[in-house]
């Protein structure tokens, strides 16, 4: 369906900005536009910003197909999208709008954490392995799994919310409903709201991105907070490694540029808790692919549609 | 491979017992012969014991495969196995073994857990079902995953292994070196091992078996002990529909006889933290096959190998 040298078009819409790109065959990002997520416009308003970006990436030359991540949650693989950062989308149809553009091509869309996870597994720190997890701690705590080297999609593309793994059964409330998900404990808004129960201020924004650049400085709260959301993690990806046999898993996202300071509690509490053989062995690292792992995923989404695309 | 009506050999080694039979290729066991498994016996003891059961049940007319599920942990595909409640075998041949004594027919070895999933999902409770979790609580809790209609096997098939889900970080301390793990709160051993920690009392075997038939009687610590059980299962469960968008979840095994004193709890834990639309929707029941989802399992190793059988 795409030829073997065409490139394709990546859009990546997220709730702080808008990402579109060309994506070469091998996976490089060869053009990219982006712009901050426009406030205070109705559904056509954005959908004419993101339209303006892509009209511009697709000008000098065609594409040969369009892949899209979008933050959820959506109908999968319908592709209308709520996303929750995103108050003017609500079941506004992307997917339909976007093949109206391009009634010829391909166009397929999908969480924007499976195609993060999806962009590592192809290009980034999963390249080459069979079971996989790719996580983006941030906002909210998102991912995406590979199974026997293809993603995991589950019925209505909702497979993947690994931030709704139960780490702790008396931990605090979800925004998902329930209560002590990993998202409600390692997020980057969950780190400072319990940096500041535990007596840390800031003089600026609230946020896990604060925390961090405190803990940074050997703020002793700050650095029990990200402590506690590394622990939470690592306990959540045994679980994963256990269910799944994971070789390897990838963390990304804004918290996880906190670096040794979220990712030492993380080894550790993985360690701890991993010890059979076959678990101890899995691989965690930092995400490869950085900014772009999220235009990757979606440009794979039909680059290499027999591995990361189920749906119709 | 196997021919259309031929039927296979279906062999499910346990601690408990032997058994071995005839499936049919529509997953119906047409003979079946078990024993006790043999105590006090060396390797080649047990072998001949097997094999004794073996030469009963293809002696009348040929077999077109065979079908293994044993007790972990084992060497997959190869299937020499150690299983933990059989101290004779430690790295025995068995998948080598059936292939010298059938040198010209499939031989297949699986986890007796993921058999069990299999199984349920091939024939039982989980037929028709793309994401489905098959679950064993006894002396241990084990589990098989099915995703897109496949078993995750895992690179050394290790896949499955669901009583290693944390379900509370601050949990007891489990055979498998870790802390906190479904099986260490919600096995067979566990209850009865909290039970007594809690005043219960028995004249017979310290068993779930006996916990059960005393909470069924209404003795209140007992009660408590099948309710802590079912809360953790029901919390591990509602960790893997979250991260997988299970559809359908199969609980099986000796302590799953419990019926509603550990369904009751579980299910309720599992509405409490499945919350979001596409979780809520899973169906979680009684596996349908009892005590033939093992054999029936090991069949559609061979029976249906393109879905249940990613080994060489």
């Amino acid at each position: 369906m795409v030829s073997d040298t065409g490139e394709v078009l990546a859009v990546d819409v997220g709730g702080t900005k808008l990402a579109v790109g060309r994506v070469d065959h091998g996976g490089r990002v060869v053009r990219k536009l982006h712009v901050p997520t426009p406030r205070n416009v109705d559904a056509e308003g954005l959908w004419r910003t993101l339209l303006s970006l892509v009209e511009s990436v697709v000008d000098d030359r065609p594409v040969a197909a369009v892949g899209v991540g979008c933050g959820g949650p959506m109908r999968w693989p319908a592709g209308e999208v709520s996303p929750l950062n995103i108050p003017a989308w609500r079941r506004f149809p992307l997917r339909r709008r976007l093949q109206e553009r391009f009634p010829d091509l391909p166009v397929r869309v999908h969480n924007d954490a499976v195609c993060l996870a999806v962009g590592e597994h192809w290009r980034g720190a999963g390249a080459g392995v069979g079971g996989f997890l790719g996580m983006v701690v941030s906002t909210g705590v998102g991912g995406g799994v590979v199974v026997d080297g293809r993603v995991v999609d589950g019925l209505t593309g909702n497979a993947g919310h690994v931030g709704h793994v139960v780490v702790d059964p008396h931990g605090p409330p979800c925004a998902c409903g329930g209560s002590g998900c990993l998202e409600a404990i390692a997020s980057g808004p969950a780190v400072a709201a319990w940096a500041q129960r535990e007596g840390w201020h800031t003089a600026g924004e609230v946020s896990g991105r604060a925390v961090a650049e405190d803990a940074a400085r050997g703020h002793p709260v700050a650095i029990a907070a990200l402590t506690r959301s590394g622990q939470a993690l690592g306990v959540a990806i045994a679980s994963v490694v256990h269910l799944l046999e994971i070789e390897a898993v990838a963390v990304g996202g804004g918290l996880s540029q906190a670096g040794p300071l979220l990712f030492g509690p993380m080894q550790e509490a993985f360690r701890r808790h991993a010890r059979m053989p076959f678990a101890r062995d899995c691989r965690i690292v930092p995400a490869a692919l950085g900014q772009d792992a999220g235009l990757v995923g979606a440009a794979a989404l039909v680059l290499a549609g027999d591995r990361y695309w189920s749906g119709n």
